[in-house]
């Protein structure tokens, strides 16, 4: 097939704040008013712990996107399916929180309930938050069932019967995934046992568990010497710090179809670390001296990067020229899925097939459709035979990516 | 030269526990005493914990080593002389804690005072622990001071006056470098203005400042599923994070010629890391949302990695092939050095010789210089000139590395 299926695996949906009103319980809509009054002080305000004003960069960002930033496509179903044909996008995965330059053009998931996973947030204004997120979500795949995959938030960290109760209801709706918070804070460990039932239901409802890069250190504080460095330095670290504690958690072996994927934090890190899993469970010299049996082999029934693009999967967003060299080790191209991030600034909108070209006109045809979209199927189950039309109408074609034509780009 | 300055930027050494007992202010000997019976106890629960009984590769690695695991070296300067001689290395900085299988052939820095940074004792208690040990190091390095380049331990985290002022002590009795806390726990974030005063010492006196590995999570426990491949995917990060703390803090621009030195984590993440912070330095696309002006390079006043070599060194000890193959990025060659880590099993003794052979034959010549040893007499200040007739009569021998002469080797 001269075209190719492209899965951008880290999207971002949301409605303006008077939508997300509707769909929240009556109960919080009063309390929503309000936050959202208080929100734009402290978005304000985050700006200026964070740096200062970003009013030139929004002005530039819009103009280049035609007046939106694209965020017109955060909620209107025509408009996000417009951008992606254009872009050659079959097919995404959607997260909340599109509008993270704070134009307040669309709102975030309410209460906190999105990529900042209900921190700060009375667990259940969290929990309704999420409610309201999830509903607006199911009504906006509902519109393009095929080529949305839509995460349920699922800020679960207070109330594990909550949560399980949230993702039963969410997967009821249509949403196919569910995205967790990226730290637990105060609460236990992803190792714990008391999040079982969390891992039981996504495991029976065959829906992937996901983290979001967003959250840094809590233990260096905004305003102290050097934060925004030091929390840009951390921010990827903690982001895939799920994956080596679910791993050696067992839960895989527990729940053998069970799925998790970070995302957003790139793929250049995924060697470096499976080796050094792999490491330990073939038990090397530095794990002898643990003990007489190898401990990581007896936590773990499989090596660890076994469990790549089986039961990892890498949400690699718009990879970096580092990420795309570093994917030789085992089974790395299994498991790594290209994003576009659409409609954050950091991502490849409005120069998505300039960006696939460049990042992947050196790889092996077979390689460049595992990350761009085969790898993508496996994880969510996609119908590739139905969505074979909308393929062969929009996908991204060989030429674009190996052929000698020029693509008109002007990369921000 | 044919022959090469080899500076182990790793060691260990401590004495028995009745050699500890004489270095401590009269006043905590009841309580070491007693604490010595208990740790038995605690070595033996711990191993436990990290999965089972070590006692067979004891057996297998004492009787390798001639029947004490090293550990005489520990605290015997001749004895430590005669392997340092016999394995080609001039010189070595020295930390605590020799004794990591738990064999209770010598003691840890009194009260926990060592890698673990007094986590778990009183501040009183943990600095009593160390200024015994600082003591005792102060003696052991004045019996080889061309050789040996002492580190004060130093547990700063509850007391800075105290932290100070025993900084000065054991400056004032030959001791050459600072090792803190690698993690600061419920305490301010190295980047806080708490800690000025230990930077400031450490400048003045010339001292660089040290971290080791070894510090893991403290919020997923002991016991809890997986604890073992948890701690160890993590104890890196945990070991360099206050790199980038340190960096970001500007506390390299406030004291031109403060260094800091992370040890044992190797040095294949070093490329990865400074490309990400030099990226949002140079005021990468991911940057310019942030604000109009940079305030990356608002932080900081030089590029990241240029700091690399002048006040950042890279302790990687026994490297392994991944780290020997990050070494192209801009100033690395300058700040990796080597270490074998004596007399810990996991290091490069008895086959120093064959180690280095099997690393440093691929590099270039004055590349394996630096990092064997040139680097560390950059950041120590070392009198190569005074070493010189230490590195004729026993330095590792360019046919050593290089030639097609075969090592007698049976690596571990």
């Amino acid at each position: 097939m001269d075209r190719y299926l492209v899965v951008s695996s880290d999207g971002h949906a949301g409605p303006p704040a008077n939508r997300y009103r509707d769909y929240l319980d009556p109960a919080y809509r009063t309390m929503f008013d309000e936050h959202q009054r208080a929100l734009q002080a402290l978005i304000l305000q985050r700006r200026e712990e964070l740096g200062g004003d970003n009013s030139e960069f929004i002005r530039r960002w819009e103009k280049l996107t035609g007046g939106d930033g694209g965020l017109l496509a955060a909620h209107d179903s025509a408009a996000r399916l417009a951008i992606l044909d254009s872009e050659g996008v079959t097919c995404e995965v959607l997260y909340p929180d599109a509008d993270v330059l704070g134009t307040g053009r669309v709102a975030a998931s309410p209460f906190g309930s999105g990529l900042g996973g209900g921190a700060g947030y009375e667990p259940d204004v969290a929990m309704a938050g999420a409610r309201a997120h999830n509903r607006w979500l199911a009504d906006f795949v509902a519109e393009a069932p095929l080529r949305r995959v839509g995460l349920a938030v699922v800020p679960m960290l207070a109330d594990i019967d909550a949560a399980v109760a949230e993702i039963r209801a969410a997967h009821e709706r249509g949403l196919r995934g569910v995205l967790i918070p990226t730290r637990w804070y105060d609460y236990p460990a992803y190792n714990d046992d008391r999040y079982e039932p969390v891992w039981a239901a996504c495991h029976e409802l065959g829906m992937p568990v996901h983290t979001h890069a967003g959250s840094g250190p809590t233990d260096v504080v905004p305003g102290s010497r050097g934060f925004l460095g030091i929390y840009t330095a951390e921010a990827g670290w903690w982001g895939y710090r799920p994956l080596h504690v679910l791993l050696w958690s067992g839960v895989f072996d527990r729940y053998p179809s069970l799925i998790y994927v970070p995302t957003e934090l790139g793929s250049f890190w995924v060697e470096d670390l499976f080796r050094k899993l792999d490491a330990k469970w073939d038990g090397d010299h530095n794990t002898a001296k643990f003990g007489n049996d190898n401990p990581f082999r007896e936590a773990l029934r499989d090596r660890p990067s076994d469990y790549l693009g089986r039961n990892i999967f890498i949400g690699a967003s718009t990879p970096g020229a580092e990420d795309m060299q570093r994917r030789d080790y085992r089974r790395i191209n299994d498991a790594v899925m290209w994003g576009n991030d659409l409609p954050h600034p950091e991502g490849t909108f409005p120069f998505t097939k300039y960006w696939i070209r460049t990042r992947f006109a050196d790889l092996p045809d077979h390689e460049a459709r595992q990350i761009l979209g085969l790898n993508a199927a496996r994880c969510y189950g996609l119908d590739v035979a139905a969505l074979g039309p909308i393929v062969a109408r929009v996908g991204v074609t060989h030429d674009e990516i190996y052929g000698d034509s020029h693509l008109e780009a002007a990369p921000f």
